[in-house]
């Protein structure tokens, strides 16, 4: 039996990988790292989920505890989910997202390093690693010069340089993803498009006037439905190859005003478009769009949702979890 | 008065700077910061310096300490010397490594940020930060692509990149170098050059045989003196351009085993050269030359100080300070 250890296993992609592992691999003992136990509410089978897994309570910045789970569960794969993976929280604590990218993951490299037990990682990065690219050079492969331009983008193209010094340097079995933007049902409403669905939901309730809040609308970014993120991860572990970097991406852009366009298609919801100067960074990537020739070339992945099949999964997903709630001008009355 | 901050002031190029920085301007209050009491013997005015400044005994990973600090000190000027500047070390501590280099430098800006009282930042970085280069685009430029190939470059590039997200981002007035090797009086052993340097020393005063002990001798760097080194520093803390990054560096390459042969010529000594397998690294870099183009057309800053000039005094330095030993195998006889 194969041993897999999944750091940030708490996270949205991490119940997917539980889940998604379980499923293609009976004879896989899966170990899970966390701040905090899961409390996924989108896993099939969960919480009982739990029972036949382990998982560990445990800061990744917690250099000897982290050194003394390693070297206890021996894992043969390790695939590193966790992540401080806001950019808009970067901006607001740069250090913290610093710490939380890149040192942890320093950390985790360092201890298969020195415990040597050959352990194949997975490094999960960020399409942010590109930072503001030229129109011409989209979709963007993955031998395009990185320029990272907000502190979550500097934290993961530090992470991905390190993985490659212990790859090369030290001769670490370590593979590296560029994943684009996820979605999915259960991501977070601090995502822009988990957000934007939850609004549509709370509009079609009548808990919210027919007005989006949001920041920048024109940016155009990458979505990739996290079932397609995490049957890459789980290929990638046994078939990326050594020191490589791959993109995973769907291929196609598409811009927060026309993901709004979209929902009020699918929904027959007609709103009003507010951006919120609050919520514009200092810098943005105007346009991310990736190519997954590379991955699907070596390892034969592509991504099989639709962007339209992604959102309606979205919107059931918070159609069932909106506690209902009040207009603020109800309350406002009372 | 302006008031100044040397971070690592105790270190090899921290003396050279305080002695540099009180001749050239009277009216400067230095502040340093480092982990313990500067020592250096190789400053002129020495110990008594120390009195006419202030020392602050902090490590820069203590945040709360250094913000406490800086903003007591409420510096016009930070000079960011503070490193872990060794690749050896860093292939061999890496996390140490990139904890005080990257780490650190963050915990700096960081409280600049926060403090936010236009005090302006001198980034010290690194020629490693290039990685392995082609032959074609000797001597380096600026914008070359930076391709790190050891722990130390990683946690430069990091730095630098956190400087420019912090000058483009959050509008912090810093200035970054890509510093080349230093040479000079007072460096550590644990330098090539110096270490070189001693060996002649030692071979000369029959201390050593005429053995030198070396790692790859085929390696070719670019030299400058630490005396240029701060003088380019005074400069760009003024005069450099805001989010700007500039090479210092002498223009020239030497390979070890060259240096062997121009210090075994000046000093009339034979040796044989032997290289040590347990001093080769797993990965290094063949071949790191500068451009200094740029700093001279910004500033109007040169190297000053020939390659010759440099040996010499740090083989005064090495003879006036090596205490006298006996040979090994006198020890033996014992």
């Amino acid at each position: 039996m194969k041993k897999i250890l999944i750091t940030g296993i708490s996270g949205f992609v991490g119940g997917y990988c539980v889940e998604h592992f379980t499923s293609h691999d009976n004879n896989i003992e899966i170990h899970g790292i966390s701040r905090s136990k899961p409390a996924w509410d989108y896993v099939k089978g969960s919480p009982e989920i739990l029972n036949s897994h382990h998982f560990h309570i445990a800061d990744l910045n917690d250099i000897p505890k982290i050194k003394s789970l390693i070297t206890e569960i021996q894992p043969d794969y390790i695939l590193h989910l966790a992540a401080q993976s806001s950019v808009a929280e970067s901006w607001k604590t740069p250090v913290s997202s610093f710490m939380n990218n890149t040192n942890i993951f320093l950390n985790i490299i360092d201890t298969v390093r020195l415990i040597d037990n050959g352990a194949r990682v997975l490094s999960v990065g960020s399409s942010e690693q590109y930072g503001i690219v030229s129109q011409e050079n989209l979709p963007l492969s993955e031998d395009q010069p990185l320029r990272p331009s907000n502190p979550y983008a500097v934290a993961r193209v530090a992470q991905e340089q390190l993985a490659g010094i212990y790859a090369t340097g030290y001769g670490l079995d370590i593979c590296c993803t560029r994943s684009f933007n996820h979605c999915g049902p259960g991501q977070t409403d601090r995502f822009v498009i988990s957000a934007l669905v939850k609004q549509f939901v709370r509009i079609a309730r009548n808990l919210q006037e027919p007005v989006i809040h949001i920041g920048n609308g024109a940016i155009v970014r990458d979505f990739v439905d996290v079932h397609d993120v995490v049957e890459a991860y789980r290929m990638l572990l046994t078939q990326g190859k050594r020191g490589e970097v791959y993109n995973i991406c769907s291929g196609k852009g598409r811009s927060i005003n026309e993901i709004i366009s979209l929902l009020s298609d699918m929904y027959q919801i007609n709103v009003q478009v507010h951006q919120e100067q609050s919520q514009m960074r200092p810098i943005d990537n105007p346009r991310i769009i990736g190519s997954y020739q590379k991955i699907q070339n070596d390892i034969g992945w592509k991504p099989r949702i639709s962007f339209e099949e992604s959102l309606k999964s979205m919107y059931e997903y918070w159609d069932s979890h909106i506690v209902r709630e009040k207009l603020p001008h109800q309350e406002e009355k009372q």
